[in-house]
């Protein structure tokens, strides 16, 4: 289908597009795709409201985006309700209210959309679409694992295998900065040269700290076997300690369920994952990120889920071959060829066309046969 | 999956619910399901966002929904944008801009959610599933019976086969009253009588009116043959006559094509069909109302649509047999049993049993067995 794309875009505001044919029929089918490869390992799906009232929304995982969230007058209650900027929050809520009973772990799933108040500059994208699961109640690095492969086998089932998994330790930073007492200003002033991997800076700083770790740290990302090892080797305090040992864990339940994923491990990057209790991931292809999730708490319970990017995703998935679109003139019937897999599409009047309804097939007798150019 | 499902129902607002286990992964089904037959008859699937600026979201059809529309200030342009509260007026922007270099007809299905700022009293939700059909740029009698039975053959692919199809004709009221120049308060009153089917009121205020012919067609609503022969013998000003011989060009070739289907026709009936320029339709379950649609224009265009309700059609439709749950040991390994049917659940500690995991199959040697009770 040809669209007339530009003069007509400041008809939508910033950051809300539509999705056109035949892009909205693939990001469709690639979220029912993934969802299906969660169904067949257990996570039942649920579907929240797009509103609901902010205090439940914003709660717990939710306060990470309560800057983003549109807020909006409820006339019924006169109270504030919030549109979703994520769904983990409402999942974490169903999980503590109307599926407290259920025995654990609970693995649920979900697919919508969320809305934020304002795009990045990074991503001017203000809707997005979310395909994900959480799995709460299981605080073992298998629970970990199992989610992590849970995204690179939804990412497989729609035909894009090029994928990485970043394993990262929020919690690492914020552990070696507490060990080593660091108060502000200088905390920020290294969460700021972590941040932007200023080595010089960090080396500097991690000294005036006290927590030479970090250097060693910041110099250890890189692909997992070599950043376990250095890990390995790091003088660390107890905490720290055991964030890597969980971290190399997880990775281990990972390695044995799937040799061949490509790993890497960043120690010290925390950005964007403010709610984060344990290890974290991010799933990229070539073209970027797909998916990102990590441990958390749902409620007071443990957990551990996954959030892909059904429109990134459709960015970097295969584009399924059109179907063969077959001309109904009138009084033909197009059931018999609908089954074999021929989109029909009928002539409603004497001025449709095979044409003009980009048919590339017509009948000869009963048979499809293609249209000649 | 149980649910506790009292206590916490004051957690969301009003109108707004959780679709839990297994009812939202039977709802998505099912929705995929009718966009599939929409898909494969040639309408090809658009994705609005869910907030635009409301001038674009009210104009046209939407002027209809503009009192049940949420309203949000956008911070980026500092314009009202509304949350739509239906997807045709977001469907009929589409086709004048951005594939307004498409040929005609225009075949376009979406699915997806829309929001109302208060419930009915026969409705409560605010948050509702639709999945429709959008036919853009074809006038005839079988545009409008592809569209009515597009709806009949879309619920026939989700089990729901007990359907009837409700035609009315929302134009012949007003087209009456205007040839008899019934001005207000008469036209009100009579507007109120009809809506309320009282023959009595209707008989006495048609005469008074001078259009008698209301009487008569109050009288003919019912199954289609009946009621055509009723509308074919009354005596009609021109544009009523062309308004009833239209209706019955529609149900003969919705005949023509579904000749088991129950037809009733309703010439008086015109509430809730406010943006409707010729012959609407209703599709009704032995539960109730499942679809709605009718002619309207779209932006400048003949046009006819249909929107299913997949939360009505969900109560309607025959549940899926569950599939069976395979507990899976650590190290056992569940691809072919997932290929063959089975959803596999893995035991993630040492506390994760068959039975708490909701298990009915566990692994004997590699083959799956049921669990004894």
């Amino acid at each position: 289908m040809t669209s007339d794309d530009m003069p007509h875009r400041a008809l939508l505001p910033a950051g809300l597009a539509d999705l056109l044919p035949p892009d909205a029929a693939r990001e469709a089918a690639l979220v029912e795709a993934m969802l299906a490869v969660f169904a067949a390992h257990g996570y039942e799906r649920v579907k929240p409201p797009l509103l609901e009232f902010e205090d439940s929304l914003l709660a717990g995982s939710g306060a990470a985006v309560a800057e983003q969230t549109f807020r909006l007058m409820d006339p019924v209650s006169q109270r504030m309700m919030g549109l979703r900027a994520d769904t983990t929050p409402q999942v974490a809520r169903i999980a503590a209210t109307r599926l407290a009973n259920v025995a654990r772990p609970l693995r649920l799933s979900y697919a919508g959309q969320v809305l934020r108040v304002r795009g990045t500059p990074i991503a001017s994208e203000r809707q997005m679409p979310q395909a994900g699961i959480e799995l709460i109640g299981a605080a073992t690095a298998m629970a970990d694992a199992e989610v992590a492969l849970l995204g690179v086998e939804a990412l497989a089932a729609v035909g894009v295998t090029d994928v990485a998994l970043d394993v990262l330790m929020p919690t690492m930073t914020p552990a070696l900065l507490d060990a080593a007492r660091v108060v502000p200003p200088l905390r920020q002033k290294l969460a700021r040269a972590l941040d932007r991997k200023d080595a010089a800076d960090v080396a500097a700083l991690a000294a005036e700290a006290g927590a030479p770790a970090l250097t060693a740290l910041l110099a250890a990302a890189g692909p997992a076997d070599g950043a376990l090892a250095a890990l390995n080797a790091a003088d660390l305090p107890p905490a720290a300690r055991a964030i890597a040992d969980n971290a190399a864990a997880v990775i281990a339940a990972i390695r044995a369920r799937a040799p061949g994923l490509r790993i890497t491990l960043d120690p010290v990057e925390f950005r964007g994952f403010t709610y984060h209790t344990g290890v974290a991931f991010t799933l990229y292809g070539p073209g970027g990120e797909l998916a990102r999730g990590g441990r958390y708490l749902s409620g007071e319970e443990p957990a551990t889920g996954l959030t892909l990017y059904p429109d990134a995703v459709l960015r970097m998935a295969a584009p399924a071959a059109p179907a063969p679109r077959l001309f109904l003139a009138p009084g033909q019937d197009g059931a018999a060829h609908r089954a074999a897999g021929f989109v029909t599409v009928a002539a409603l009047s004497a001025a449709d066309t095979p044409r003009s309804l980009r048919c590339t097939h017509i009948l000869h007798g009963q048979t499809p046969a293609p249209i000649e150019d």
